[in-house]
């Protein structure tokens, strides 16, 4: 590992017990039977275990939006053409992709960060200019990326994670935005897990039958091709990866090192995320799944990791959405812990 | 039927095929995957079919809190005495409980009614006394109301909806308190849909596992000392229901009538939208199942229904609590449908 990656794993520390204590202790006084507000009540005492706090708001928070083009996009695995990236990167500045409008509902700001869209782009409010290329290289004929270059997209979502959380962010999700990430996204998961391609492949943006036969033959060509060492999560991300998944991987140890919950999206940030814990299996304990996609290998990524899933809705659209939906989840736990009553406050007889 | 009744069930019509279209045909021109938002994006298409329009805000809301007590609290099947009725109703009226702290954070107001609560409670601003009675008797030795009283509560919920509804309410949930109300929803269950007491009886607020028998055994007694006939809701809901139970059938049914969604909480609003849908199965339209409880009960109830819940968090709290969750997911996707670019604003390209 390089500096800042190392240095910023070395900072990841575990859950603060003490609380968790405190807050399963505040849990129970409230005005209802114990247990009975079911993952609500985890989700208050896993966030007392990352910031040390038990009454809280988390009211800033910031989607970051890694955006970033794949080689692989020219086998035709995706049913949008490789245009569409720099596109949806103008709408996402613009104000009118879904992300915007999920993120304006859960008070979240959506920092776009240009990790390597094949487009020319200009820095201006909303977006950083990170480009580590022009999209990846096609990973069905050799690596995406050199292993520096991962190292650097990863060390890249650090810093830009680190900067949001010096401005003030409490809170960070994850998104993304790529024609073809979702191939490298399940060839990831793959690689990682042992699970077959078929398993973890599926439509994407809407791929029809002979579409999808063709992407998983595609990803079994880029493992053929590449055989990424399954122990060493940087080769996988490098061989297979993408420039804005090395990014999210990044994002997630660093808000993990600074104690702020990392709020994960789909299945982009799965992959994402199952680098990053694959690199500091501590980092596990500082992020929540908001939802589970409906592509297959989310799931994998996410059992791979110990993770349950707070939504699923069948969404698989990405970009952050699913974390946004999730952020009302986290909302409600934390007005919870901090509002309601207690049994001796309300004059409420608790059980015999 | 007698004559509120039936004229209110004989005002429940159909979904609105021209606004469900509408809504498919926006949604699909938006800057996204066709069907990306999975559920979010049926629930848009449910609300244009409820309220026949395609972009709107549900922003007068109202959660329904009917409480009422149950005479078959006296066979031991609560964790918690009696008295905790009225003292949460206290409690809901000062903003303390659980539902005050989500209906705050999800925009809505909370109307608590008196529907049978064994203490002298007094109308005042957000609570309406409709009291039918000191709680219902004990359905272990008898019915739990007449039948006549059972009709009355089911008018009583429909002419409260109906006057939240002309003061501008745009949505409403149900919510519920009552000691001893699980054990009477897990019987209508039960006797509706021929399901196994003990596979549709839970732990409420928290039983053991022989205070669980025990209440086993007591919904066994009351279906067999009483006879339910399944075939008649109003039978069934006056020998083993509550007057909680039945006025919230009350508000299934007005609600679907004046083509306002309701949104399902937990268990006891499972029982009480089973009722309403067996009197009348149209109104199955018009209501969406916010979670699934943790009591096993509900999932029979849903699964009788058709009716996919949207969200899953073990919670089994009652109140409201599930229904103001799932606000949140309604908001979004009005949001989502009003405020996306279609590919043309953006100029992104869609599919080849």
């Amino acid at each position: 590992m390089s500096g800042l990656l190392e240095e910023v794993v070395s900072r990841i520390g575990t859950l603060d017990d003490a609380a968790m204590q405190a807050a399963r202790q505040r849990l129970d006084r409230l005005t209802k039977p114990p247990g009975s507000l079911g993952r609500l009540e985890e989700l208050a005492v896993w966030l007392a275990g990352v910031t040390g706090q038990v009454r809280q708001r988390l009211d800033r928070r910031t989607v970051v939006l890694m955006a970033a083009d794949h080689g692989v996009a020219a086998e035709g695995v995706s049913a949008y053409p490789q245009t569409v990236t720099a596109q949806m990167v103008a709408n996402f500045l613009r104000g009118g992709a879904a992300i915007n409008v999920l993120a304006r509902q859960a008070g979240a700001r959506v920092l776009v960060v240009d990790m390597g869209v094949a487009a020319e782009l200009a820095e201006q409010e909303g977006l950083l200019v990170r480009k580590l290329g022009w999209g990846t290289r096609n990973m069905a004929r050799g690596p995406a990326m050199t292993r520096d270059e991962a190292v650097r997209a990863i060390e890249c979502g650090m810093e830009v994670a680190g900067r949001e959380i010096a401005q003030g962010a409490k809170l960070l999700a994850t998104g993304d935005m790529g024609i073809g990430n979702t191939t490298a996204s399940s060839a990831i998961v793959a690689a990682l897990t042992g699970a077959p391609v078929p398993m973890v492949t599926g439509r994407g943006t809407g791929l029809d039958d002979e579409a999808l036969r063709r992407k998983v033959a595609v990803i079994e060509a880029a493992l053929a091709v590449n055989r990424p060492d399954p122990s060493d999560p940087v080769d996988v991300l490098a061989k297979v990866g993408g420039y804005e998944i090395a990014g999210l991987a990044g994002v997630v140890l660093r808000g993990a090192a600074e104690r702020v919950p990392v709020v994960l999206d789909g299945l982009i940030a799965g992959a994402a995320a199952l680098v990053a814990v694959r690199l500091c299996p501590r980092a596990r304990d500082f992020v929540v799944a908001s939802h589970c996609s409906a592509e297959p290998g989310h799931r994998y990524a996410l059992e791979a990791m110990g993770l349950r899933p707070l939504l699923d809705l069948g969404m698989r659209l990405g970009e952050g959405t699913g974390a946004c939906l999730a952020m009302h989840l986290l909302d409600a736990t934390l007005a919870i812990i901090d509002e309601m009553a207690t049994f001796e406050e309300a004059g409420v007889d608790d059980r015999a």
